[in-house]
């Protein structure tokens, strides 16, 4: 069973942006700690991160046949893109959508989420640690069906 | 260290309750595997259900001194509740909101979270799982603290 | 065939409370004529009445099993409560709306109903009457399925 | 006592129309046992169908001198129509409004009403029993004045 | 000159109607009053009422050719009706939109007008003067032209 | 019988203003033409202009005593003034609103007016024309109680 | 087959309405062009005109049995006429909606159709042709089904 | 003269909550002063908390017949109870609203009350002297009666 | 301790404007009433009544060195002024904003404040009483400091 | 005579995406169409897809010269993209919106189209189809210029 | 060449309000500043500060014939007046908007400006030093023409 | 000192795109006169162009060690973007927002600007003389820290 985990934009800077926000953790670590877990679970992850939407668009419309399920942060795109959300659903594809910061707290133009709808959790607040849990949750649920 | 997790409206019905959208576990199960889990952490956990949007203000109002932590499930009142959200807030102690079904995909009047503001972390999705997932990053954050 | 009737908050007060809005008839009247009623349909009815939302939720969350199906009378909650209206969509009863007042005529806020979305008719403005046409409705709803 | 009802646009297609919306029983079924219920009551029914909205406007303001009552079935012009608004007002009979199906359950656009502010009461969801309900409601308060 | 007035649904009843809103006078009172103002202005007037909102725009339609003007109290239409609209405006002839009575003092759903926009002025709250001083404005308006 | 006529801000500049919305005539001529009017019809009137809120709520605050019924174009104020709201009402005597251009083709925010509900009735779109309408349609009413 | 064409309020004025958003040709012209497509598709199109929104509505409840699919420009009311939604959707048969203007352009109150969300197409801003495209279309449309 | 004092959910925290939000008085201290101050004005008070909507809703219910006077804090059910502004207008004994904190700075969700329009009077901002000040007011509210 | 009280548009009418909404006090009677419990607390107040906001305004720039804290009531101006707002955040003095009527229970463009955010306090419904209680409460909050 | 047809986000997919949704032809289907009809109609079409929102821009922005026409399903970024809707307007070609599926029957945030307004017309819900058509009405319109 | 700046309200108190928010700059040293850049620029400024919007109304009336351009800081009026903007337009001097703090980064009411859509340009943030930028642009811009 | 000019999506077309909006200059020559600015403050400038949103994503976060501050203009981008929002943040470097044409006299939805909250300050309507005042606030800024 193999997982794609994407990061959305500005995720490459984690660590040096806004650590109160987002944690010290640096985007490396937060992988190796998710691979570490994945070999745990006896899954393997593959990581990519980009700042631009259409390639996140394309790599989720090349996941079918390689990946059993997708964690993906879609970080500002979460608000705005609707065109993630219409991939994440044209794949069908288990999705569980992740975030650093409990978003909750945040501006209301946060508030609004495209991507929600058509992924089957969420986990947000928990920084790097929100990958780990999701993973667990999202191995657990492919296992089930 | 001990854990106080609180099941709000309709949720004494689990299991007999649409399947479809809340799954077929039964309270007293999520109840068993989560002081399973508990016990997996080192860690203690007291369960409490009520349709009283009163008495899980008050549930919470008590909590310090005994309880490091809390884990909420407020079902119905998560969209209506601002006394759970102050109960929440007055009391100070990390919390983390659980949903059985990803919310994002269901009435409008679900989008809107009282509680969700004043939590450190939220977890929708996952069913009976997401407690668990909830706990473990719930001890970690308060041992992290 | 039972029928449980339930009776939201401020109900008691029916006969006191503003009678140019609400009639003059008191709760104990109204629940009379509709046992006398449900004598000359065939069928049983219980009446219940309470200020408590958590209260409703669980009368109605234990209803299934003794009764066929419910009449209520959400009063206020019926614009306030998603608790009362998952617990009617929980337990798959079929369900009548009552309202004494033309709640059409009234403050805007009194517009939005969460329980109207899960029951099967609604009657509204027509002051104790209402509940006896309701239980006719009702009846004769359930012994067609 | 003569009642008045008036059937809205697309009404003439009942029975044909969507029946698991609206029922298979036809427009003539309804007015018939409407009719039986009428002789029951001691009252005459006079019944009305028409897509036209002038010619329901036209209709209601002509009906004071003739008849004690409406009961109507605006159907979309429920929701579009301040002209039959004005009308029921104008002449300032008692008017009982009907719906088939409960609107509550339909999309947003069905949640506004013209016609239930200037009505006395609605029933909505009892299909064609819903006009006897009415009938039998609105009697009893034309005797009760 | 000549110049069309139009009376839109429910003015029939003008008179029986509510009289404090819409004052005591008949439309016929209304519409003879005009045709004197018409005469010591020196101009003709036709007067037309209807409840039907395609006979109004089919009238409006025909206008050209025949009237130089016209004068609108288009009633409820006025807030529900494109259709009128686009007719003063496919006509391009000027428009005068009278109200009897002064409708920024009612509902908010009268606070629209669809038909404002394409009339060159307005006058409400005068009661059946209103026509009068429209009559006046409207002929010295194309007089200037 | 006297008349108090108000001005409201920037009309000062009448004539020089947007021509093409607000013709040529300059607030002078208006009054003088107006002047006219109130002889003709054997009454005074007085005439004030004002850029200050505050002066015209003033104002109307003594107005009681000498005037017999108020003339306004609050120009700007007319969306944004309150104060002059409450003057009106507060004073209690029949007040007209008059507005030189069509304000129902403007901006959104001249769609809003305050004074609009305080007054007897509205003219808008007839230019200078509008103040002699109102002035006709004004000493009609006072006469009329 | 047989295919039924319905113009709505105003298009009896086409040629003479507006000509720089309507273009100039009658609808004559329109109904002769797309009956010549029609013949060299194999195909019958009956072409109907009304101002009245009730006779539209009475039309489309009569289409079934004679008629194979609906083409529909319903102007005006395409944005106001819950009752042509509904009948359209009770008559349950292909639909496709056109526009001879690209409404997308226009004012606010045009972006709202209550008619396309139960056509099967819409076609908008081609003028004329735009019937001709639609044609085309839903004649394939039913061949395929 | 006696005046009932309720307290709404999350004040029993007082003293223990927020304390640069609500103060550092607790309940107990807070209810000895007001009682003071009753003695001084010849009067008096019973207080009472509760967490519990509905219990509050009772109390109030019971109020006619022993109490003149209400004085409410309904911290949280200010912005969600509906069922507490009916007691109140049930009950129509004059009810002075007190908030410890000035609600008009905080989130905007506590923007709206349902309460203070079934009130007489509001008190805001002063903490625990708010009730004092009410207390004043309110007795000499009923004295003037 | 010196208090400015400040009296904003339309209240030099108290007394003579609807009695029976603002009392029938004159502000002259208010503003005696006032200076004798200033006495009784051991400060001076001076009174201040403009119907011009740009006063009101310069008032409150001017008051610190002068004045250890502001009773104001903006009357229509709480509504509509962002600049008294402002004066009031840039003069940094204790400020506490009374209104005669309970403004709660009036039009829907009363619920708005603009002052009422940089206000410490609010006391609305008590009549002239009003400046009394916001007197008393005041002094006590300086004196606090 | 060129034609520039573009596609946008997720539409590689087609064929295997939502196949009840968008149909089961793929994109080479759709383009291999498209380029028969170009022939028939004597013109040449370029077809490109991309899920890049710059890329789009950058082609359009690259088309005068080239291209005498733009056809475009800008799928997602129809109501996301302000950036694609400047380059449209910003090169002045004629382009026609074409969408697979009747939008209208979709989300609510499918509703905001930014494109639309700068397109000189629309053809949504005849699939593959509404290329055809658009590119038939696309070369009308051109040599019609 | 002769330039009128205009400061509105509150800006008096430049230097001792809020100074984290508007800086340390008395309005005398920002004029003193604006004077030396219009020497070195060879124009002429006039600098005038008001409270009173209908003050800086007037003088906006008078400007033309005296200045060639207007640079103002309408501060609060910027969200509140429409005579400000009327104002502008009606002089039609380019005028050129300043703000000494980003007001984008402030309240929601501070999001709405009546002013900017009639100046042919805006700065805001740069403090005092938006002045001088503005009067450079202003200069050029009037050169240019 | 080395500030970074960002120029997004469609401003490599200046010069060609509706250049009475826009104006005539080419993006070269705006390039041009802000380096020779930047020479006469003794800075230096790199300018940099994209239509891709992440692009100008990345660009951003590589700024910091290498630049001082931010000018940028992201057309469309403004109006969408939270990812350019996130990224000028998190950088926490000084940033000028700049547009050519003033936004606030266009679309509703060109008042939104996701970046304005996180620059520094804005300048809109100066065309290419926006850059140049910019720079020259931007490096003024600079220095004063």
């Amino acid at each position: 069973m193999r997982i794609l985990v994407l990061h959305g934009p500005n995720l490459q800077l984690l660590g040096r942006r806004e650590p109160d926000v987002y944690g010290s953790d640096t985007l490396d670590t937060i992988n190796r700690v998710l691979t570490e877990k994945a070999v745990a679970l006896g899954v393997e992850v593959d990581c990519f991160q980009s700042n631009q939407e259409g390639d996140l668009v394309t790599c989720i419309g090349d996941a079918p046949g390689t990946y059993a399920g997708l964690i993906i942060n879609p970080a500002a795109y979460t608000h705005t893109s609707i065109a993630l959300r219409d991939a994440i659903k044209a794949v069908d594809l288990p999705c569980v959508e992740v975030h650093l910061s409990n978003i909750s707290q945040r501006e209301t133009f946060r508030q609004v989420s495209f991507t929600a709808g058509v992924c089957i959790a969420q986990i947000a607040g928990f920084g790097g640690k929100g990958y780990v849990l999701a993973l667990e949750g999202l191995v657990e649920h492919i296992k089930k069906q």
